[in-house]
């Protein structure tokens, strides 16, 4: 028999103990300043029927990026490719009896079939806040101020991101009124202004004259695409109505000292499920400069599960992409191992050592200890490779006090038990 | 369009705050005392190819219950069922850079297609802790003593669980040697052994009857089926050597004061892969009188990865037999929020409150704050449901003290956000 593969499946990583510490870290980050927020946490199954994405998704993600599959009952099912249709199902299941606002979070898996690159893996986790319940943009301010309070959190200065936000009504404004497109047409600007980025200036303009029909709005068009602020916007959206929650959610973020904000007139985010406030973290280091994150305003979801629209708020920064912004701001955790003290066993004392450990382990240390009896010089070996702080040196019987070595400094010291938990506690 | 379902897929749950409360503190129970025992965490793909699990996880595992498919690029992959084979492929990866004795966690989610039933999911979590590279029985102690150590950490008494414990070589030399079975008729006699319970005495002394071919082992048998200790086994038994790793291996358990494991000769363990130690929980609840979990030495699977072999030793207790060992030992905890304070907000003081409870939040204090100006009644019904312990009141612009409501107590103090943050902390 051929000998099986070591390699993990295409676009997924091993987390080795060092690159597992990596993602607790961003867990933990996460976790900390979305419960500071008042965000409570829920899980949800890896599959779901695959109808539910086919809904509102995109037509890409459903038709191209899902894993799907038939089980063994015949039911066509995705392992989830994102987590907004299934906490707006499970909403939707308890609308009459929920606390309203319904602040949820949940650090979960999912997969896409997409080309494995740097930032995209296949298999990628995710933070998903979602704030349901409330209507008002005080609901949108506090999601984007829990985005910046989080890459603020993991370190990052003002200057190291920016959140561009947009409006899905301005957005409909803007092309409907201002530019004087039907849907078909809109839904076309959408696609290429979404797609900006990644064609030359003059392929845009071509393919926006396309759309237009001639060159007569062209004017128009990059006169929007100029503006830098709301100030800065042609005077005939100025005016507009559909200006006033962003001007309102502006507001309320500058009084909260979230300043890294900025309007973007063509951000305009990919599912089909937004409805209003929009906005998407980037990266501004030149190494990196690239999407960190985003979320908006998503009020029909909940709606498709029969039950009456409940209005909802959030968004999902994943793993991969915050592992990449802290890699090229200097930001990562150094690894350290969880466990306190390695007992090297000295001789034959295994069984006293394994008493010690249990004593230790009883006052709150984490220990680990030597099982085969190896020379002191092999035992030393393991606890430097494995980056603990402590060795402890056990061997004679009747001994009370052991030599504690501290495997940085290189610092010993002769302690009894209860000393040196006292000693690692401090 | 008719409404989606909001049932999830079946044989899944949807984890609210309140179920997602009860599996966080088994999950934080589980990493608390392996950490203790030194063990560091691990990661790995959801997906695994298939031929992974045809090696040596059991047909019936392979052929029945994995969740299986071919991917987009023609791959056949699984969702992993378990985790032993994955974790032996990692080992095998980086056998050369790895820091022997290896201690390995990792807390993931898995699938089994089986008949959804009580204690039994089609998405389940498990803990998986697995120690490579010694040996040594030791190792074999220490894994079992874990198992001891995470039920008591749940505050189960040694009555409350059984640890039964038994040895694939001894098994082997039991059924070769002392019952005269060739290879066919051993793995019969296991697989008869391990329905044991679920079968009448009647259909078990019949069905062992056409594995020997005629009734004159039957009474051999039966002695070794009455075995409570190792002292009773029948004396042809006893001077076996295939005893002596499990008469060690009770000897250091006792020393390390693990008092609720006994033997028993009929444990076999449902998977292929076990070479030595095997050992499995059991509540002894009358409610729920069964398997909670169980492990054992596997030290044949990293060598099917091209590697040399490792020795491994290991265990998975799950979240669903946890929570019903908990639930009927009224061991479960009581839930609470992680919110300390819910800020309500008098008429229009919402930026005054978000100012104060931006205030809060940094001193670390976990604060939910109202959104939509509803009447107070409306909000402090919120804070309530939510079992959130505190609820504070904003007000007029210039005030510097809060009145903050104790929500069990239904005492009330005016304090300073200073304060408060004391309080709280306190």
């Amino acid at each position: 028999m051929n000998p099986l593969s070591t390699q993990p499946y295409k676009g997924t990583r091993d987390y080795y103990p060092e690159d597992k510490f990596v993602q607790n870290h961003i867990f933990n980050v996460w976790r900390k300043v979305v419960e500071r927020f008042g965000y409570q946490e829920y899980g949800a199954p890896t599959l779901e029927p695959l109808d539910m994405y086919a809904a509102k998704s995109g037509q890409e993600l459903v038709n191209e990026q899902t894993y799907t599959f038939t089980d063994r009952g015949g039911r066509n099912v995705a392992i989830r490719p994102e987590m907004t249709p299934t906490i707006s199902r499970m909403v939707a299941a308890r609308r009459q009896e929920l606390a309203y606002p319904a602040r949820l979070y949940s650090i979960a898996n999912f997969m896409r079939y997409e080309r494995p690159q740097r930032g995209r893996e296949r298999e990628f986790w995710q933070l998903n806040v979602d704030l349901f319940g409330v209507d008002a943009i005080t609901a949108d301010a506090e999601i984007i101020s829990i985005a910046d309070a989080i890459l603020k959190e993991f370190g990052a200065s003002d200057g190291d991101y920016v959140i561009k936000v947009n409006n899905r009504h301005f957005i409909h404004y803007t092309m409907t009124q201002y530019l004087g497109l039907d849907e078909v047409q809109s839904l076309q600007m959408i696609k290429l202004l979404d797609r900006r980025a990644k064609v030359s200036n003059e392929a845009f303009r071509e393919q926006a004259i396309l759309i237009f029909g001639d060159d007569s709005r062209i004017e128009s068009l990059e006169a929007l695409l100029n503006a830098q602020t709301i100030d800065q916007l042609p005077e005939a959206l100025q005016l507009s109505d559909a200006l006033d929650e962003l001007k309102k959610l502006f507001s309320l973020l500058a009084a909260q000292g979230v300043t890294a904000v900025v309007f973007d007139p063509t951000l305009m985010r990919g599912f089909d499920y937004y409805t209003g406030s929009v906005f998407e973290a980037f990266d501004t280091h030149p190494e990196n400069n690239r999407s960190l994150f985003g979320g908006g305003r998503y009020d029909g979801l909940v709606g498709l599960f029969g039950a009456e629209p409940i209005s909802a708020v959030g968004m999902a920064p994943g793993n991969t992409m915050i592992e990449n912004f802290l890699a090229v701001h200097d930001l990562l955790p150094l690894y350290r191992s969880t466990t306190d003290v390695y007992v090297v066993v000295i001789g034959d004392a295994y069984e006293k050592a394994a008493s010690v450990a249990t004593e230790l382990r009883r006052a709150g240390v984490n220990v680990e200890i030597e099982l085969s009896a190896r020379k002191l010089d092999k035992q030393m070996k393991t606890a430097l490779k494995k980056r603990i702080g402590y060795a402890m040196f056990v061997g004679a019987q009747d001994d009370t006090d052991y030599v504690l070595k501290n495997l940085e400094t290189e610092t010993e010291q002769r302690l009894t038990a209860d000393d040196i938990v006292r000693h690692l506690a401090s």
